[in-house]
């Protein structure tokens, strides 16, 4: 999915945000915004938003000094939900349909948005989340898609949100995981120091996937080739809908609808929790 | 007040918004995008952010061919409050305070925000701002100064909200008000055409002051200057606030905070009511 105009001013704000988290020195600030106007003016708009953002963020963290500005904010978020992983797990074993109710968990880690530093009551919203329908909903369709296979992939989203999947992966049954993180970082977006954090290694195998030049991991078409030799592919949160949404592949695309652009895209309100198969494979 | 970094990102928004009024067209809104980005980075970033953003908007509107695509919405705007005047000066001649009152409903009209197109629930907005105290208040001296003055020139700021500022006028008592709007089309700020839908030349001189480069109007500085010959400037609005709080004259500012920027800059949260007479004349 091609980035859409509105994309283009909110990427600037990210970027200004980002630089915040380490600075409010304003002469840093305006060189960063105006790096951060000479790339979304030089770059080519066709591409989807998380690839144009990836070089946007690059120059910011170059500007700010800070190679990961989200590291400690990623590091509660992780925290924060593992000390809540008995509470959530007593509320999959004691529901009626256990791999919905783990669904829905890792679409409420999605709605949790730890990027923006705020305070929330997680109790509240995974009340909400396993209260409200999907938007679109083809968990039937998964389901069996579930049980029929043998390797699955995942695509990650954010950390915090991982320890969601983990309590997901558990209820997949014994299957060959993998999970895909960033092999960079990109706001709060769950890399492999996250993985370890919350000892996803122990269920899944972590591989790493890049949004452009950077020295390891797999690029996005090497990482959809390898997915879709699995059996089975997930993929997780609005950025990984942008960027995979594209692909000739079978995906179940599990988010919550965050902002106007996706909004319009899958034609779901802002706050719609997803659970979409692409057209053509339903 | 110099503009922020957050103005930034700010102004590209509202410069596709403008665009969006007219046009859905991709291909335009990029090229929007594409020549704003261009003229916020050759832009010296040194003075109020509505001398930059009168430049870039400028630009959209030649891009869109559309010279105010705020036009019907101002138009709107005015007819929607002209409706309400008899109510609205039952509200003034009934209270206590007349002039209070008056002073309190100008800065409602500041609040409803007829550029964002959403509908908005006037009696409420009334209702909670004639309840609400100032955040900051220097009330008691704007009224000692109203008294002793003769000549009171007003810096209006939206279409709709000048309504309320008409009926703030005719409890100025005997005076000869001059009020300037702006010679150009910005955003939704008022012009001599919404000045004559509301009959305001009835009870103030029109004055119409530019941002930049115009065939018609004032420039600030010639506007400051003749403004300064009067007994008393009142200024509406933040736009007003961010182009008059530089200058060393003595000003009450009117409004209502709508942004982080200005909450900072006052020192007041978001949703305050502002009546502020700058420091150096208290």
């Amino acid at each position: 999915m091609r980035l859409y105009p509105e994309c283009v001013p909110c990427m600037l704000k990210q970027a200004l945000e980002m630089a915040k988290l380490v600075t409010h020195d304003r002469k840093v600030l305006e060189r960063v915004l105006r790096a951060g106007l000479g790339i979304l003016q030089s770059e080519r708009w066709n591409v989807p938003q998380p690839i144009v953002a990836f070089k946007l963020f690059r120059k910011v963290s170059e500007l700010i000094g800070v190679e990961d500005p989200y590291r400690e904010i990623k590091r509660q978020s992780n925290r924060f939900v593992m000390n809540l992983y008995d509470e959530l797990e007593g509320i999959i074993e004691s529901s009626k349909d256990k791999l919905m109710t783990a669904i829905k968990l890792s679409i409420a880690g999605n709605i949790i948005d730890y990027g923006t530093g705020r305070p929330f009551d997680v109790d509240e919203t995974i009340n909400r989340v396993l209260r409200t329908d999907f938007t679109i909903n083809h968990y039937k369709l998964l389901r069996e898609d579930i049980e029929k296979a043998e390797t699955i992939v995942i695509f990650g989203d954010n950390a915090g949100e991982a320890v969601f999947d983990k309590l997901l992966i558990e209820q997949l049954g014994d299957k060959k995981i993998t999970y895909f993180v960033r092999a960079h970082p990109f706001i709060n977006d769950v890399t492999v120091i996250d993985a370890e954090e919350i000892s996803l290694e122990d269920i899944a195998e972590i591989k790493e996937v890049r949004f452009g030049d950077w020295d390891r991991g797999m690029s996005i078409d090497e990482a959809v080739r390898f997915a879709k030799k699995s059996d089975l592919i997930i993929s997780k949160g609005q950025g990984n809908f942008e960027l995979l949404s594209g692909y000739d592949a079978k995906i179940y695309f599990l988010f919550i609808v965050k902002c106007d652009v996706i909004a319009r895209a899958v034609n779901a309100p802002i706050g719609s929790q997803i659970l979409l198969l692409n057209q053509k494979y339903r």
